[in-house]
Order: structure tokens, then sequence, then C-alpha cells
């Protein structure tokens, strides 16, 4: 369960508002990466995990903190829209260059939908969705996907922090910051643990019997593009990370079969087919009697 | 730009048709980890790359590889489809339990709308999207993301792997867990050599100053549950995998300010607000002056 | 079945085109709340309707007006489009930054995708979409549902009859205004009727077994925040609306239970499990067999 | 900000797992009313209201709560696929009709993206979106908004306590029915308390000056329908709810203008027009010359 | 503006309830080619026509029809849920495999959502959407678009009708079958009466000066792909049908650039290059400095 | 399989970067007739047809191609935002109201997201999603399909290309809509050819037989609107396109029947009914007995 408190782990006041500057914010609030995202993501690996103890303690330490990350940008949002242009345009641009790029790129559901307030949806109005996150079941692969989203979230907010001279914006952005670089530790350093605890290993899944894999083909780099440089990289010869082959370089596929025949389904699907049956000329007398 | 072969790498035709299988393969090729989205993934990826030479080869050589297992797992779906229910339901079962499992949980759409065809979906019957794929300019937060996308998809192929007993699905699975573990293996090596490279650290991403961030509370767990374990993990002593910090441990948050008051937006937007101007006053005189 | 008749209920013409407002416009076409919502949820809530008479009547008699609403504004934005920037940028904008903040703000997809026309989209271009409406088959709740509509709507017009200074515009809003003035009443007095004539009462649904539900908890206000005015409401002590019970105030749950263990799912979905059968090392072992 | 604690506020374990009902009850965990909007529908009323006090305590207060119902469905739910299907289809039905229904229903999701876990998404395996949730700012319509929303859940409930046997599931169903006939009762009792607060009343929104709608059509009821008993309901003669009016009757509209003609965009937009400037003639001129 | 008659162009009341054959009704209910596309996509089309007179009169009549299919379809799908699923599944199965697979197969959101009623979704349960529909102001193009909606949608029609042996189903299935045959000669008619009249011919769009287009490649088959049978058609060679050209054929492209270098962006957006500033050293300086 | 090679087919370079004409572009890339679209679309077509040889050959031909168009534009929209907005905006903006309609009209999630890269969406930011394509089975359902993509295609192309004054865009602007001129003439031939190969005619499905359609109203025009001009066009009377009949014009429909009565459903399900069993009386008694 959850229990609420009414205060912010930071400050999360702007100077001042700025209604162009909240529609960029809304990217790490509702955004594929925002925080909406992590705080639902941890939730359900949670929710769903097969071990007790440290990994879902984890899970649900950072999690609950995301929700209160998810606060404290909706309530920056808020007040970012103070002034949220709520008037007909050419009174809101007053000859203005620079309001005029704001009133311009505005999300008008701010205004019109949600009445100068936050919402649950990216910088360019996409609402969230749940197809968003990942919860497998298996923690090496989602503890890397919660690498990459705190990676992709922190990678977000740095744009976002060149983007804006508000001091208070940017002392809210610069604990984000260090909250993501918190986070992609931790997700990297839990990766590792799981190794370490004889739980996962390289490639994921390694309690599938990896003899029933082709493993001829486990280690060709089959390059299908004509880059000179591609074989250059340490993908393409030396030992692999998974600790069981060795990379080799291959310039394009190293086997191939010719493509199956067109498939011939339920005629009663109507699809395009060789009309064996003369079906096309049963049609055509059908009709021809159907019109006498 | 793109050529197209009428070969396959790997054979991929079915012992018999099963319509249900062929819904169930749905995931991996229009999944949010099937293969359009890995396809689309490295494409997207090589096409903003800001550096040229062995990184974008890279791209280029999976990512046209990854565009043919499109085309086997639909060419495969296709041919599972092949005896499609196209019928009335009663018939199509047969008084035959199997057979009623395999009717009631097909993908409806596969005969309706493709006429015993693939379709661009998931398993449920959702189609693929753009927001599925992750193209930052980053690369290692990027190659984090496509790491993570051959895990997931592997698992999802392992999954599968266990729920068919057809020798020809089988084949193929076994045919694309060895090109999964290939490139689970490839992004993995190839995130590290961006580091071997200088060109990317952790954090990501490390060329935004890092002084900028709250540096006090980058290394702190902060856990916002009350999970015994969670300071067990590495994740909450010792040095951090960036190689700046040491982890330290922290039941709940380490600093908190009260909620800003609520905001006062433009009074013509109508929103619940304590009424300063007396509007509510005003409107009701106004009713009532427009109803004698 | 529907007739149309080329004629509308009011003007639907602007004084002159406004590109930017016909994208705000948008929303209360193609929104969460715009007509096609009102229209469409009438319209199936009547066809699904499980009793004749005056209750299926008004919700064809209005779903059917509001179908011509759908039709007043796509006119009314067709004709706010007919100067809507199909030109290069810079001829477009004139050094004016009145026209910039429009040329900015407009919809894109207005010119490229409907060659000046209206869209079935909301104002940031959003595709409106079914699973925007309701119809539950019970009345009370889908009258609230209704009256919900027909608030949230006519908020949006209110906002949006504030940002234009054309006659024309604000002569239709005032009387969609007035429209959804009159729906708001109609639904809320439908609601009552329905309770009048025993049909229905709360809580929604009446006719579930009360007793079956665990009434301890049906009339406990439990706090999860640390608000202290929580308390103040008529929400927090005496009688009930539904008429069945007292209003109670605690401080968080009344009630609590320790998690249940982590589920142990089927082995061959490779869940991160505390791995009883030393799948890990058999696999580890496979994998030196292997490349040996 | 929030905390978590590992604990429940009922039991939610299952007497034994059952595939087929965890996709139904994803209906009330990700669906349109699931527990997801309300949580998050009610957090963002908060984040963005525009009055202290009680009426944000109770946003925060059912807010909290409600994310921990969001984890006694997660939770539930996987338990109740401890047992889904992982196997080759024959195997799993084991020739029984009522384990092939079960095997045709489930959600195959649930097995090959989450490994027997939970997922934010609906019945049907349609992601949960942002676009499901309200929070306009104006506290009366969203106030209703939340009334639907509780009245729509407790349905849905009370439907899905009728499906399933299960004691287990059962008496969490019933635990979730009380706590909807609670907040049934408070989101009512709260819309009332704003118009004896003096802050809000019909229609909504109050504070738009009602003489600047078209009050001739504000309360007439226009049946565009031809049904016999549209005038028989409350809604059709008498006082109307806001107060302000009397209803009246009238079989289709009261008013009516032609259609506006057609428009005339830019013509580089190329849309079918009466070619007055005899642009199809120049083109074909133009494609003469270029192909002598 | 539209009015409604309570009554149906043909009877659909069905035989018995079906309520797996109700799922599959859904798709020419809301789905991509259903009747709420067609009836939206005319709708659009006319509302943003350019030219009065019989196109737009054509475009109106049918709309308006098609917004009665809608309903006809709604009230059948109604219909054959009235027996839909409402209790425990053993129950409902009774040990009978054709049960079975109807239990498993239906949209359990019928009962859930709807109480047993239509929904505005295809038979895979994914809400309607306004990306469905086609409206670009030019006829040409846009009665193709209706050429090719009454196409699918017939076809899907005809795929149904051969799944149920319900005689009221089948009734109103070959009255929209006929309807859809009409529908499909009709808008062919149309573009081609827009060549006649001398306001569109191809290609589309005419009034686009063909001089401006790269005539070169024009009317060449450039194949990408290695088919040995690619220049058997008529669109290889000889006379196109605009009467502008003659088709060539050609074994992949006629002309072919060097990629251009990759790009350079801002450095603030922080994405992995080169590094000619030596941003990566300065980094990692500043953290060294502090950590001290 | 596919090939990738390091070529484009043409220049796809602009002269200058220009973030706000890269937004607009991205609609020919990722929207609902963008390249990403066509490339799919016959690719699925390829995929599920059968028959082999020419028309195979064809789909694969021109799908590969696509292919390489999504590359072209994806690297364009690269390059034009070279410059895109990094930095504050009044920096940005410069007191330049041409810039200030630039800022305030590009898609910020092109430098937020993406690093000044492109991105799988339409130009209003909504992600590219599988339910754009169409592939029935039927070749001449589907190839109509792919003329209408191809017209509503250029047709966009057309309209962007008046749009800027970049001729290095405007170059590849020029290719585009050559190639899509061609494919526009191949796809109408490839229809016919299909009829002069006896594989299909008219109507779709032509192998349905046609004597189980209603005939009675095959060709009847049924007017659902009130336009005068309806019945000049040649699709009210004349011969029709089909050869097998003759329409004929009608004022409204030819055939009424009234309205089934209300359904039904299972009352476990809760809708509102006329309660014969008195349920209501029943829940109330319940209820009196549960508060006592």
């Amino acid at each position: 369960m959850f229990f609420h408190r009414q205060e912010l782990q930071h400050s999360a006041t702007p100077d001042k508002p700025d209604a162009l500057f909240a529609r960029k914010l809304q990217e790490v609030l509702g955004g594929q990466y925002g925080e909406i995202t992590v705080a639902m993501q941890y939730g359900f690996q949670a929710w769903n995990s097969h071990i007790p103890g440290k990994y879902r303690d984890l899970l649900y330490g950072i999690g609950a903190e995301e929700m209160g990350h998810v606060e404290m940008l909706a309530i920056m949002i808020a007040q970012l829209l103070e002034k949220a242009p709520a008037e007909e345009t050419e009174r809101a641009v007053k000859n203005d260059p620079t309001l005029a790029a704001v009133i311009g790129g505005t999300d008008v559901q701010h205004a019109i939908v949600a009445g100068a307030g936050a919402r649950p949806v990216d910088s360019n109005g996409n609402p969230w969705q749940g197809s968003y996150i990942t919860a497998s079941g298996n923690m090496l692969a989602d503890f890397t996907a919660n690498a990459n989203a705190e990676m992709q979230g922190r990678l977000q907010v740095a744009r976002l922090y060149n983007m804006t001279d508000d001091s208070g914006v940017k002392s809210l952005l610069s604990f984000l910051l260090a909250r993501d670089t918190m986070h992609q530790n931790q997700w990297i350093t839990a990766a590792k643990e799981l190794e370490t605890d004889g739980l996962e290993m390289l490639p994921v899944p390694n309690k599938f019997p990896i003899d029933k894999e082709e493993r001829d083909v486990s280690y060709q780099y089959l390059n299908f593009s004509d880059g000179q440089a591609a074989k250059e990289g340490s993908w393409a010869s030396g030992p692999t990370p998974d600790g069981h082959g060795e990379f080799t370089y291959h310039d394009g596929p190293t086997s191939s079969v010719p493509m199956p025949p067109p498939t011939t389904p339920d005629p009663t699907l109507y699809g395009t087919m060789p009309d064996p049956g003369g079906l096309l000329a049963k049609a055509k007398t059908a009709v021809k009697d159907a019109i006498q």
C-alpha cells in the first residue's frame, strides 16, 4: 500500500511561468521514458516478481520514489502554466517575437482541456500508455530495461536543462539528474549481482537449454550492409561477453533457402488465387443467371 | 537503399497449420519487442547517427538482417494460417476440446481482415507502433536499449519454443534464438567499445557537466518502501559502477520541502478557485437578470 | 436510420479565416469530450438499451442532434482554414509576430493531410478513438457519464469563447454553450427520474446484493494522505447520499494483511526464481558441453 | 511524496490459479475505468488544484488508496497466473472442454510477454492510456467524472463477482465493491459541498457569463428522433435543475440556416475545385510539352 | 443536420444469440473498414468539399445511409449478446466443446464493460480511431479511397457470411453485401466522372506542374527484388494509364548517390559524436574535481 | 531477405537546416500515407500472397524501393534538424518573427527525444502504427488500396513542395513525386491486369456467389440527404461498371422495418431493465436488513 505525504523531495517552483517550457517538461512526466513509465515499470516488476528479498525491495523502494517524481513534475508544470495563454492570440502576442514563439509552441490542451494543469501526456500531447513499460519476469532483461530507461530519462532531462534559464526549474532538474545518475548505477549494479548470486547470466534467458538453439550461427556477425568498417569492432572477432564463443565476421548470410511457395487458404476467404476450381467462371455464370 | 532477394536465411515452413500458434507468433513479429521493432530501431539509429564508420555500419548491418526476420516470421505465420477457421464454429470444432481451444484462441482478424495472412500486430492484435522504438542519438543509451530489446526478444522466442511441438516452427525459432544470442553479445560489446574509444561513459550523458547535478544525492539509495532486505545489495554500499562515488543507504528521503501553494491561473479558464473576485455572485446575478 | 438535411441549426461561418483557432476548435469536434464523443456515446447507449420508451427516445433524440453539431464544427473549421498556410514560412510570416504565433501554432496536418479541411482529431492532433465513449448498459452510471461529458464539453467551449474575437465563431459557440446547458440539465434530470421510476438507485449497480460487499468498510473515509483539512468535509461524517449509512473518518487503513509470497510460475517461462531445481547450473553445464 | 509499505489493505490471494479470470480481472486494473485510471485521475486533479484544503486533501487521500488497489489487483492477477498455460496446447487442454475454454480465452501476452505476470492493460489487452483520465481544473465537472468512474468501476467489479467461484477472489472483490460504494458516496457529497460552499453551481462552468450563451435555446428539448415517449420525461417540461428555467419540448430544431458555400482554400493544396483559373488545362498543356 | 427515425433499412435480428459471432461482427462495425469508418469518411469529405452540387450530394447521401448501417450492426450485435456469458466458466461451458470454443473466443469486454452491448471497437477489441479515415480534399484520391473501403468492407462481410448459419444474420449480411456492391460501383463511376467533367485526372494531383517532377524516372519500373516474372506485367512496358508515357523496366535503381556524411547537431543534445571539442575529457576532469 | 547498400537513389541533402520543415516532412515518412506505410503494406501483401509470379514480384520490387525512400527521408530530416533549437527560447528567437514561427512550430521531440534525429511519427508527432496498412489477400481490393496510397502520398509531397524554398529539399521531393507518378500508374495497371488474367473482377470479392446478396438493392442509389443535384451523376442512372446492372435513383430508403425490441441480457450484468423480477425491491430490502 501507498501513503502520501504533502511534501516534496525537492522544491518544484519556477521563478516565473513559462507555458512553452511546461509543454517540453511533459516529456519527462508522461513520455516514453518519463516518470510515469519508471514508476509503473518498477511497480509491475515488483508485483510480478518471483523471488522475495532484496531485489523486490529495490523495485518497491525506487518505484515509490518515482511516484513522488511524477508529483514534483506535475506540480512544476501547473505552476509554469499559471500564465498559460487563455485569451485571443493577438492580445497574447503583443507584437513580441519571443512571445509569438511561446504562444505558437504551447500545448493548447494545457489551457483548453486542463485549465492550466499538467496532463498525462508527452511533449507532443500523446497520452502516456501502458505499452511503454517492460516487466517480463526475467530480472536480467528487466534490469537492463531499467538501466536504459534511466539513461534515456537522464539524457532528456539534460537536454531540457539547457532549454531554460529559470533557476527554479534548473534546480529541480539538477536534482532529477542526480537521482537518474543514482538509478543508472543501481540497475547496472543489480544486473551484475544477479550473476554473482547465481540467478541469471547471459544470454537471457540462460535457463533455456542452449543446445536447442542453432549454435552454428550464435556468434556470427552477418553484415547485411556494405559498410567497410563493419569488421573493425570487437563484435566481429574475439571472445563473446557470454563467455561461450568467439565472434566471426561474414559478408551477408551464411545460409539461405528458397522461399516457400505461396499459401492456399480456405477459398471462402476470397483471396486472389490461381482459381483451380474455376470459381471465377462460376461466379460469372451466376451473375448472368441472376441478371436475366 | 535496400535490395530484396527471394530467399530466406532459414527455412520457415511449419509441419502443419496451427492458427492458434500463428496468433502467438505475432508477438515476435509485431509486438513491443518483435522484429519490426528492432529493424526500425536499428534503422533510425543509423540514419540519425553522428559518427561515421564501424558503429553506423553495425546498425545498418544488423538492421537489414532484422528486416529479413520480419519476412521469415510473416511467411511462417501465413503458412500456419492455411487452415485458419473460415467456417461456422460448430463445424470447425467438430466436438473436439483441443480444436475448441484453438478456435477460441485464434486471432479472428487473421481470417476476417487478412484472409489468412500475417498482420503488423502483436499476439493480442494491438497494431505495431512507432513509440516502441528508441533512437536518442546517444549510443551508450541506445545500445543499452538494443541489448534489452534482444534480451526481451530472445526471452519471448524461448517461451514460444515450448508452446509448440511443430518441428518446422521449432527449427525457425532455434535459428532466431541463436541470432538473438549473437545480437545480445554484440550490443553489450559495442556499448563497452564506446567507452574504450573514449566516446561515452557512465552516467549517460557523460558530457553533461556533472557538477551541475545535485551531487549530494547522486549516490544515495533512498528507500521509499519498508523492505528489510533493501540494504543488503551492492547497490546500497560500496563503489558505484560509474567510478565516481560510494553508495549510501537511507530509509526514505534525505530532503523534504513543503508543497507549494495551489496555482491561480487565468480566471477565464473557469477552474475552481477561492473566488476572490466574487465571480460566482456576479454569475448568479447575471442569471437572475437574464431570466427575468 | 438517419436522414441528412443540408441545413444547420445555427450559422457556422467565421468573420475571417484563422488557422490557429481552427486547431483549437478541433478539441470540441474530435477530442475526448468533443461532439463525436457525445454523438457516438448516446448512439451506443440507445442501441444497447434494455428498456423501450422515454429513456431510449431521449438518447436517440439528443444523439442525432449531436451529429449535427459535429457537422457545424467541421464546416466552421473548414472555413477557418481557408487561408491556412500553404506556402514557405518566411513568406507566410511577413515579419509579423502575431502571424508568427499563428503559423507556429497551427495543426500542420490541416494543410498537408486534409488540404485545409477539418479532421477527426483533437487540438493536439490525436485521432478520436472509441475508448472515449461510455455505454455500460446501466443507465444511472451512463447518465452520470453523460452529465460529465456535457460539463467538460461546455467548460471547453467556454474557454474557447475567450480565445477569439471573431463574432461568427463566438455566435456559434454561444449556441453550443446553450445546448450544453440544456443537456447538462437533461441528464441530471434523467438520472433522478430513474430513481423516481424505481429503476435505479445508489450505489450503482443497486441490484447487486449489497450484503455481499464487505459492509464494514462501505462508509469509512480512509485518508491515505496527511492533509489536516481532510475530515472537515461532509464526506467524513454524517449520513451518506445512498441513505444506507454514516460516514466515518480514519487516518489511513483500518485493515492490513502481509503481502502474499512471490509467485512460482511454470519454469519454462524463464522468470528469475530461486532456482530450486539448479536449472542455472544445468544450463552452464550444457553450454560447456556444447562449446567443447 | 509517496511511501510504500509491504502490506495490503485486504487479502489478495485466490484459492487456486485461473488464467482466464486473470485476463478478465485486467479490466478493473488497467481498463478505462480500472484502478490505474482513478489513481492517476485523483492525482492529477490534486496536483492541478487551485484551492488548498479539504478538497485537495480528499483527492490526495483517495488517490493514494487507489494506488494500493492497483497493487492488490496486480498481485492477485500474478497469483491467478501461476498455472498460466506455458506448454503446447494439446497437452494443456487434456481433452477437457472447460480447460479448452480457459486456454482459448486467456490473454496470451500474460505468458509470452510477462512470464505469468500482471500487465497495464485491459481485459482485451489494450494498453492503459493517459486519455482515460479527466482533470479539467473545474471541480464540479471533475467530481462528476469521479462519481461516474466509481459507478462504472463498481459495476464492472459486480459483473466480475458473478464470473468466479473462487472465494479468495470473491473476498477481494467484495472489499473493492465496498470501497467503490464509499467513493461513489464521497464524490456525490463533495460535488454538493462545492455548491454549499459557494464555489460552483450548475451549469458548469457557472462563472462563464450566462447572458453570453444563446439563452433562447438553453432549455429546449429538441427531439431529432421520432420517439413518441420523448416528451413524457421530466426533462421535457417543468423546472430545470440549475434553477434558471423551464424545459420545453420541440419536435426537431427550432432554428435552421442554409449551409454555407464550400470553401476555396489555397490552390497549391490541390483540392478539387471548380477550376476557375483553368489550372487543369494548363497542367494538360504542360504535360504535352513535357512529353514531346 | 441529421434526423433519426426509429426504423431500420433491413431486419437486424438473429435467429438466436451467438456471443462469438457478435465479436466477429464488430469488425464491420468498428474496424478499419467498418461502417463507422465509411460514415465518418464520407461525412468529413462532404464537410471539407470545395465544390457544391452533385459530388457533395453524393457524399452526404451515402454518408447518412452508412450511419444507419452502424445502427443496424450495433443492434444486431446487442441481440447476438443476449446470452453472453455472465457466469462462472465451468457452468457456462457445460462440458461441451463447441460452447468451450465460443466461451473462449468471446470479447470479454462485451460482458464486463458493455453489459452485453455493442462497442465502437474491431473484432480484436481495438477502439475505432480517427486515423482510419481519409479526407484529403482531392476527390480523385478520395473516391479511390472510398472504392477501396467498399471493397475491403464487402470482402469482410463476405467472409463473415460463411462463418455463421444464422438465417437472421445472413439476411442482414446479404443486404449489406448488396449495398457494398452498389457503393463500389458508385465510387468508381464518380471517379471517372471527375475526369469527364474536367476536374481531375491522373496522376493525382494533376494540377501540380508536372514538369517540376523528375520526369526521367516517372515511368521506370525499378525492380529492387530479384523476381524473374517481374517484367512480364503490363506495368513494365507499354503505355501508362495517365496517357503521358511508356513503362520501362530496370533491374534495380537507375540512379545512385553516396550517403551524405553523418550530422553534427548542437552538442548540448549530447549525441555521440567524434568529440572534437574534447568534451569527454572535460567531463572526466569535472567529475574528478567534483569528487575530490 | 534484404540487403542494404550505403547509397541513396537520389541526393537527400538540404541547402540548410530547417527544423520546422523537418517536422512537416515527417508526414511523408511516418504518417498514414508515408513511406513506412507503403513499404510495410507491399511487404505484407507479398508475404501473404497466394499466387506466385509477376504480382508477387511487383510487390517485392516496389516494397524494397519504398524502404529506401524511408531511408532518404529519415536522412533528409536528420540534416534539416542540424540546427534544431536546443537552447533557451529567447536566445533562439533573437527577436525575429520568422524564427519565432519556426521555433513555435517545431516538433519538440525532435530535440528532446531524438537529439536532432528523425522519428517514426507523422507531422503532429503521432507514432506510425500497423493499422495504417492494408493487406487483405484479395489483390483487386489491395491494389486499389495501393493506388489510393500513392495518390494520397503524391498529394502530400506536392503540398510540401510549395512549403519550402530549399533547392535540396525540392530536388528530393521532385524525385519522390516522379516515383509516386510511376507507382500510381503501376497499381492501376496491375488492377486491370487481374481482370485481363481472369483472376478478379468487380464487385470485390467476385467469387462470393452473387445471388446470395440481396440483388434488389444492388444498384439503387438511396439518397439519405436532400441534395437536389444528387441524381445528375452517372451513378444515378445508366449501366454500372461491374457490367451487371443499371443504376436507379431513389429519395431515401426503398425498404424499412421497425426496430427490434430492446434486449434482455443476463440480469447479473446489472443493466437497467424493466425489473420484472423485482430485483430492485429485493435489493432495497437486503440493504435494510444489512443496516439494521
